[in-house]
């Protein structure tokens, strides 16, 4: 799939088929997560691949009550469970670097746009679930100390199309030269 | 170009030619960022670009005595200044949600996933620079109170290929079922 395809198509898909995805393109998918750049080469993020039923079950109960992401996480027959290890990305020699403090949200993010990108690409829907009980998930995944659960993605053949989000107009968000200066 | 090899083939890019950006490269490169998903919708990223050479100037200025970035930042024929609006992604009724705070930066690198890969497909190279004075840099280009600047990205065809970033094994980051299985 076109690049450029793949960026403007995707959508966050919250119902999915039961079909199973192959470990084969598991390991697509990972691989390109893992080839998105990081701070420094540091590569803080890690990924855990959950297909048991009774554990996705666990990792939806972490979710508020009635969320709706909860049926995705319990539905789709893959949840990518998305960590970061601490104190890496953003630090230089032990010493925070940046007024941003520890960069890893950021780097777990750029693996993940690639993560949702190579998915849709392959035909397989994904949704960001970042509203739940981290530590509890940390608990359940045997996640260890240093490291953190940033965010669960849902993984599987989409049973709907998605929503369109609607976007603000670029002019609203891009400038040039400086803050609010919205002509070339 | 194919996702996959846009992902695989990328290169974060220091050396640039002074060949101009046209202006609809820039648009093309900055909707695609606007395409990546957001916190709720939120839409908290901002995208100042700078072409103006005493501008650049300025900004590389901002960054820590003899940083090589600095050369990329003023010699590159573009600077996508990345910023965010604070309190909105990660956050619903004014109240945070999650124990990460403020998913702004989350939120912009998804974005700016899709702009690199988006440059990279249009011959563009690209950096990310996170090493500098941001509230100098907010200064210099105006930007208001209730929002921050994230990154720099020097944007530009690549005067070399890049250096190809060693990665840790698939086995050392992707686990099953549980933290550290690494057998499907």
């Amino acid at each position: 799939m076109d690049i450029f395809e793949a960026i403007h198509t995707r959508r966050s898909i919250r119902h999915y088929k039961s079909t199973p995805v192959s470990d084969k393109n598991i390991d697509i998918i990972l691989e390109a997560a893992h080839w998105a750049p990081s701070w420094n080469n540091t590569q803080c993020a890690r990924f855990i691949v959950i297909k048991d039923n009774h554990t996705k079950a666990k990792l939806a109960e972490t979710l508020p009550h009635n969320n709706p992401a909860a049926v995705a996480i319990n539905t789709a027959p893959v949840v990518i469970v998305a960590c970061a290890e601490l104190k890496k990305s953003g630090f230089m020699g032990g010493q925070v670097k940046t007024d941003k403090g520890d960069w890893f949200m950021f780097d777990v993010a750029l693996a993940m746009q690639n993560l949702t990108l190579a998915a849709h690409a392959l035909g397989l829907g994904t949704v960001h679930v970042g509203l739940f009980d981290s530590e509890k998930v940390a608990q359940i995944l045997n996640v260890p100390d240093g490291f953190t659960v940033v965010e669960m993605m849902p993984l599987g053949v989409p049973a709907d199309e998605g929503k369109t989000s609607r976007r603000k107009e670029l002019a609203e968000i891009a400038f040039y030269e400086s803050w609010g200066k919205t002509i070339v």
